[in-house]
């Protein structure tokens, strides 16, 4: 067998275009595409605009089973099936979200795809990239420094220091800013208050940028945002603060979707990076709609598995956005499944057709939950070089037992060629015209039954739980306004129910809704169900100590 | 008389060149170019090295008067000269400071020069720029992760808690950060310990990516930053945590320089802004060294006036770097003068002979504080419109009478056009080799010496003064290796005395040095005489309220 190169050697290999060259593909003329470097550029706002009349292509979700420790593949697919779809003759552009820079320091790993299907330049998508996360984290850390200095000066607003909801972030694996006591040291540094930080992507002006569909939609965004509570209780918006518009001048680039290309030169918008979980884990509405009306085809992925990331691409992006999803793709692994199936890590390697089997369980869970919202599927096999004949056979029996087809897609070593049957067929869905998209629920539905519809039909819970002072918050916002928001699950990825370790496809589980939060600005109140992380840490023995510079200037060990 | 343009309508107004044109200007050709946007570019390092065999051309200080409220202008007569040089036929290159993002958002104002001698674009300048800030942001807080993270993982060096010096940085004026507790929370959050954060321009790196010549000294000098101490005392190194070269990857694109353009399109390189109390205040020796090797004549400016910004480029920037600087500019105002003298700002707008002559007092000390580095002056008359004849003579005559001239300048109203003569003057005192610069203490010296051959020669105390304890650590560093270091005096910018209410020329005071600092990997060892904020406050109605994108999307408040 042939020497494995690694995602970065491959990477490195490419023969890049300039990036004017891959925004003529798109119709976009060089004086609409602000450069930075001359591999990335930034879509201008006015050539934005100027499309807005134009007919959309027809847009396709990349979702996946579960994810286990096997890895599923998912933005690897996503990049494949774009490539693949341009070389079948289809005009196709992928929408990816941006990598957060912390986690690159803690463990090894990026998120530009890999093997023969990655988008490039991939150091500089994994690190600064066009700078939109750290104008992002400036612009919610001037809403923070507002918030103390408002205070400082007086308090007029009469905040309850005690009662405000808005933190600080970085984009840094940190722990030890999680909590934190500030405004120590004196009467010049003003009234200590217990706070503490975020990491970037889990801030609400990421969310609000990536569903925000322009500079004046994001503005206003900005102001809805609910920095805390005043003594009697009233919420105290961003707005009262004066802090939308500056933040929005801090946001002005960012808003601005970024064009990269594949390892195979087509195009490629890489644009937001919320959190799959306290947000809705998507890229930009920008991006996509953008794209949509310059391809025949935008291929985009959604995070975590379909019953989080498909549930929120469809029950808040595409609702939202006015999105009409012409098919989706579910990644699967024959691995995964094993894992599904009960199989550890280490037992892997080994053939295991019962385990296969017995783990489809999620995967048909996972078509049947994309169906529900009108949307047709097909399976992706992400291939594996120790997959063997039977195991694949088993996949595919299974997915054609339910209805669908699987499909084995060899992208990662093979590049476009490896994943031409997928587009085809994913062309054919699209053509077909059988989708029927709808959300999950109207807007019309209590919160809490929003949440028990996610729980019931999703999860296939035998119920949503709460506490009373969970479902009084959840009645005050209803009568404050926002009960026509969609609910924003934050649960655990590895399992549909709240137990991690729960694989395959549970039912009849409790979900217990921990605590509320109303992200007012990015329109939807989320409900936490289990622990969830907002700033990580990093290891004992973090990558950050074998990232270097070789002899040639290049980045080694981010990969 | 006619309406006064704001600097902004004058940038606005401006007709910018692409930034391969003003490269072009100076021999780089566009694949040496990394563009950022239409209008920014930063250098390749590989054209940078192809240059180092090149013939120098040479290299012009722009300081000042001690500052006062009423305004200098160094930074406007640093653009201006650079295009009066243009104008009258030289090359020129401007080398100036990059602006903190953190202070648009307290008080207006920017820092790009001003009026008709201004580098463009003047919004992206003070903002996010090229993202230099924003990665030495990151760079430093990586480290602060990585020291956190080795105690929490069992603390193998056996570091000190509560004598971490690393700090975090943030580019935000907030009060609330400068002392907080960290690692609250419980057990999976750390070890709670005080801590604090810095506005990011205080970060010793960046002091050292503006003292750094490659990319290899900067990860040398990276690894040389002193973190905190042992239970034994012993120092604990940046390069122990192994966090040296990941910073330094982070640092790649930061460390180059970025090629921006003057309103007249003339090559102007801003690169760098290490604070100017602190550190030591200049723009990276890697633009200045570059520069220097494409023009006739490089244009630079220190901060704050030449007993601080002019005495450490001298002693820390030039003595490092091995420039030889071949003339100074000292920008005098007449309204300064008149406030060295004694008059209240309020009663600026009246002539005041009498208080101009006196505060020239003021002047003339600068003036024969740059003379002592071996480096010939001019002064600068930056004209402001109620000046009066008889206050303008009143300064040349002074300047005339201490053995250099002043020349009446009105670039901020004209541009290159009003700047001329004092261009014609620079390269005459330039093409003289009259300069024969040297430090003003040899690398020998005992570090207090050091301290004191600056109180007294410069500031002209009567003595410098220090705690034995201060005495006792100056004799550590030495024992340890780092007498050899030149000392970076943080003092009030407002006199030659600590006490900033005390302008003119005064003599025979004592200066306290309050606390002294190593900063190993910048190079130097800060003497902090009196109080110095590193990181500030928004006031009671900050700019941030103000600042906001027009119906046209370009943004306004800011300046």
């Amino acid at each position: 067998m042939a020497v494995v190169k690694s995602d970065i050697e491959i990477a490195r290999a490419a023969t890049k275009k300039p990036v004017f060259e891959i925004g003529a593909k798109i119709g976009i003329a060089p004086e609409h595409l602000v450069p930075y470097g001359h591999d990335k550029a930034k879509l201008s706002a006015q050539f934005i605009r100027s499309k807005r009349g134009a007919r959309d292509g027809k847009l396709v979700l990349v979702t996946a089973v579960s994810p286990t420790p096997a890895g599923e593949g998912k933005t690897t697919t996503t990049v494949g099936l774009g490539d693949g779809l341009n070389r079948i003759g289809k005009k196709a552009i992928v929408c990816i979200r941006e990598a957060s820079l912390g986690p690159c320091f803690g463990v090894k790993g990026g998120a530009a795809g890999g093997g023969y299907a990655q988008v490039i330049p991939m150091e500089d998508i994994n690190l600064h990239f066009t700078g939109d996360f750290h104008a992002i984290t400036a612009a919610h850390n001037l809403l923070a420094a507002l918030i103390d200095n408002h205070v400082y000066w007086g308090n007029a607003l009469n905040l309850d220091t005690r009662r405000v909801t808005w933190r600080r972030v970085m984009d840094m694996n940190d722990r030890a800013l999680r909590d934190i006591a500030s405004s120590l040291g004196g009467v010049a540094n003003g009234f200590p208050r217990e706070s503490g930080f975020d990491i970037t992507v889990a801030s609400e002006v990421m969310a609000i940028l990536c569903l925000a569909t322009d500079l004046q939609d994001l503005e206003r965004r900005l102001g809805d945002i609910i920095i805390g509570y005043r003594f009697d209780k009233t919420a105290v918006y961003a707005r009262d603060l004066k802090a939308d518009k500056a933040m929005a001048v801090l946001l002005k680039d960012a808003m601005q979707p970024n064009l990269v290309q594949t390892l195979e030169n087509n195009p490629a918008f890489v644009h937001g990076g919320p959190f799959a979980n306290i947000a809705h884990g998507c890229n930009s509405v920008v991006a996509t709609t953008t794209a949509l009306k310059l391809a025949d085809y935008v291929v985009t992925e959604a995070g975590f598995g379909a019953d989080l990331g498909a549930e929120k691409f469809f029950n808040i992006k595409c609702r939202k956005a006015g999105l009409q999803p012409a098919a989706a793709v579910i990644v699967a692994t024959v691995r995964a499944m094993k894992m599904h199936g009960g199989v550890a890590k280490d037992d892997l390697g080994l053939e295991n057709v019962a385990a296969v089997k017995a783990g489809c369980a999620n995967l048909g869970r996972h078509m049947e939950n994309v169906r529900q919202f009108g949307v047709p599927v097909v399976v992706a096999i992400n291939h594996f070089s120790a997959d063997t004949d039977a195991e694949i056979e088993t996949v595919k029996n299974f997915v054609a037992a339910h209805g669908a087809e699987a499909i084995l897609c060899k992208h990662w070593a093979l590049g476009s060629a490896g994943i031409e049957e997928l587009a085809h067929k994913v062309v054919s869905l699209a053509e077909s015209g059988s989708a029927q998209f709808s959300p999950l629920y109207e807007d019309e539905l209590s919160l809490f039954d929003k949440i028990e519809t996610v729980v019931k039909r999703i999860y296939r819970g035998a119920e949503a739980d709460a506490d009373a002072s969970v479902r009084e918050q959840l009645r005050q916002w209803e009568a404050a306004g926002y009960g026509h928001l969609p609910v924003c699950m934050a649960k655990t990825q590895y399992s549909f129910s709240t137990d991690p370790h729960l694989r395959g496809a549970p039912v009849n589980h409790v979900v217990h809704v921990r605590e509320v939060r109303l992200s007012a600005g990015a329109g939807f109140v989320v409900a936490i169900c289990g622990e969830i992380m907002t700033m990580p840490g990093l290891p004992k023995s973090p990558s950050a100590e074998r990232i270097h510079l070789n002899a040639q200037g290049l980045i080694e060990g981010l990969f």
